[in-house]
């Protein structure tokens, strides 16, 4: 049995090297075939297309098609790597988004001198596709770069490790209040780490109820605080009028530690000073700020959390990427908005508190899944995730009027 | 029966919309290859790519992957209709990779404001890709767009609306002209049309053997000579020295007219001006510059080449463009040079001067295929395309110092 890197290895160089392939969805075996594939007969499509843009819909695969594009400069936990080392976690995605949700994507890595140039690029190719995932991108360009091209194009754009992050970190979150008894608008957030995940985690918590001043950010030089003058725009939204200064500071008396930073950076001891009944997500991965097995030997009243898959409760994009972008294109929704998104928390809410088919039991490896401490969010195997948050999706963007499709079929996904 | 349009849009919306689709080529069912094809497992090839770029065509894609990209601004016969209505163009020209070389394919549409941002525009994108082919790019910014992006890019960019329309022509022409009994060297040509196509052309039968003195080209003003001023650099390489002003001038004793023109430009009874055994290539699309039928009542001892696939001697690209990139992404060429472009054309004229396989007639519609007047030039569905021209183009890269791997297996392609 070759070790596990060996055995990474060998997955992504056989049969063929890489994870995808360009197949065609038509028959292109007869003079016939080539004759309407190609010239003449693609004549045709181009005309209907070149009288009413819509027609691309119809006639090309750009409706089920998702771009995943990056510069690679913030590659998984990797760091700036630059594009040409991101393409296997590019294709990876892809492979996800096939895989999860039926959408066809293909990875673009992009090379790039200013921020500019990278928007450009992108906004120039954008017409090509369904939709656009950006993904390993570093802050603070990625705020800019998402909400550039958000304006520029007319397809969704979405930055998976802000929103993707932040809507199954919220499900999670909100379920795990739920069965502590803490309401989310009295609870004190800590949150290590204050990159793009973070800051989108934290906004959408607030979308969801949670209190801005009862939120505190740290970054590498500790508390966020308005006393601070060398903030970002993204951090500044964060800085708390407070005097506490350090980790320690804050987690006293708080109900909930968030880390999307590094690992074993919390120190078991300091989860004592939290608030009894908290919540503690430990999401930097692979190795998350806490390890659980050290964190319950601590303290026996929280909840915990990570991204890892072989514990309980893995918070994983791989619950709502796939889906969210399913529902958009379905509808043909113009974006991605905050509707969608807590319309995508809540079908991740519900599931968890429903009986898990018994197949997800086999896929996970588990006895039993049933909403509490252990479970509050469902596994990636799960088969009811991609009708359900796509559904969902799809009809929060026609009721917040950015569909242009404004029905979906009765049967949806039922066969997925 | 549906009539020939309502088929070709059919084609294109059933059973899905467009003609590729992105599949996976590994397993993505348990937990286990989750954890292989993304995190943690993908880390590995991704820090062996940042070690050696090389690496990517090991663990990715990207070595048998080819961009078919363009801005719309000549599509087919239609002309400028934006990158947009393009996109059937690209998805079929994908198939066309796909279907005969086995080559992932797809398609990027691209909008620009000035030439030098399509430049960079595609420059950032392409380490995605193991070859660029651009695609209906209008003359003459489609010489600046080529020639700047073969500076930059360390992958083949092939502009085959050029080159692949030169090689299978120059193809032709040789075997017609041997036919004929006409040597290269002495023929006059004269070739009717100075877009991108007829240049490439005329540029490749030069290395062949044409004399640049004895060719006569001719815009939409009519002959281009070296009193004329407005010409562009292109253009001007052809200036021929001469007083000779109209179509019916040049015809004279001519030997040879290439039409990349317009439909029915060459009036028949131009037709009788030409010397004896003249060869004619009417290459305009759907609609020649002359009808086969019209052109042999008037003489007899022509040999008569169109685009057309129902007529015979079909020059068509798809004879060259997946075979020329299949050879040079198997060697790992960093560009496609004049001696593989003479080697793609060596090997298609020496397959039409061999037997037939029963599956070509068949498939064909033909009774005999004997190289002869009625066939100078492979019929697409030729199995033994891909073998034999990826081969003696890899060999040509090989031998010319542009390859990567500088040997090809005993068995390459017997397969294919």
């Amino acid at each position: 049995m070759p070790d596990f890197r060996q055995q990474a290895l060998d997955y992504h160089e056989f049969p063929k090297p890489g994870k995808i392939s360009i197949e065609l969805t038509t028959s292109a075996d007869t003079v016939t075939d080539l004759a309407l594939a190609y010239s003449p007969g693609v004549a045709e499509p181009v005309r209907e297309i070149a009288a009413d843009p819509n027609a691309a819909y119809k006639y090309t695969a750009k409706g089920n098609l998702v771009a995943v594009i990056t510069n690679g400069t913030a590659i998984l936990g990797l760091g700036n790597l630059g594009p040409l080392a991101s393409k296997p976690v590019m294709e990876g995605k892809a492979l996800l988004f096939k895989h999860f949700a039926g959408i066809d994507s293909i990875d673009i890595e992009v090379k790039h001198r200013t921020t500019e140039e990278f928007i450009n690029t992108v906004a120039n190719i954008a017409d090509t596709f369904g939709g656009i995932n950006l993904e390993d991108i570093k802050a603070p360009e990625c705020f800019e770069i998402e909400q550039e091209l958000i304006k520029r194009c007319k397809i969704p754009v979405f930055h998976d490790d802000q929103h993707g992050t932040a809507i199954v970190t919220t499900a999670g979150m909100l379920n795990a209040l739920e069965i502590q008894g803490k309401k989310i608008g009295e609870a004190i957030f800590v949150c290590l780490g204050a990159g793009a995940a973070a800051v989108a985690c934290m906004e959408l918590l607030i979308k969801c109820g949670a209190m801005r001043e009862k939120i505190y950010m740290l970054d590498r030089k500790g508390v966020i605080h308005t006393r601070r003058e060398e903030l970002t725009p993204h951090k500044a939204l964060f800085a708390n009028n407070t005097d506490k200064r350090t980790l320690e500071d804050v987690l006293e008396g708080a109900d909930v530690f968030l880390g999307l930073s590094g690992p074993d950076l919390l120190p078991p001891e300091a989860l004592r000073l939290m608030a009894p009944n908290p919540v503690v997500f430990a999401c930097s991965n692979p190795d998350p700020e806490i390890k659980p097995e050290l964190a319950h030997a601590v303290r026996d009243d929280l909840i915990m959390a990570t991204g890892r898959s072989d514990y309980p409760n893995q918070v994983n994009n791989v619950l709502c990427f796939p889906f969210i972008f399913r529902g958009a294109l379905d509808v043909r929704a113009s974006v991605i908005n905050d509707e969608m998104k807590v319309a995508a928390v809540e079908a991740l809410r519900s599931i968890s508190k429903e009986p898990v088919p018994e197949k997800v039991l086999i896929a996970s490896q588990s006895k039993s899944l049933i909403f509490g401490k252990h479970y509050i969010i469902p596994k990636p195997m799960d088969p009811r995730l991609c009708k359900r948050i796509a559904t969902a999706v799809a009809k929060a963007a026609i009721a917040s009027g950015v569909a242009k499709i404004e029905s979906i079929p009765e049967n949806y996904l039922d066969n997925f």
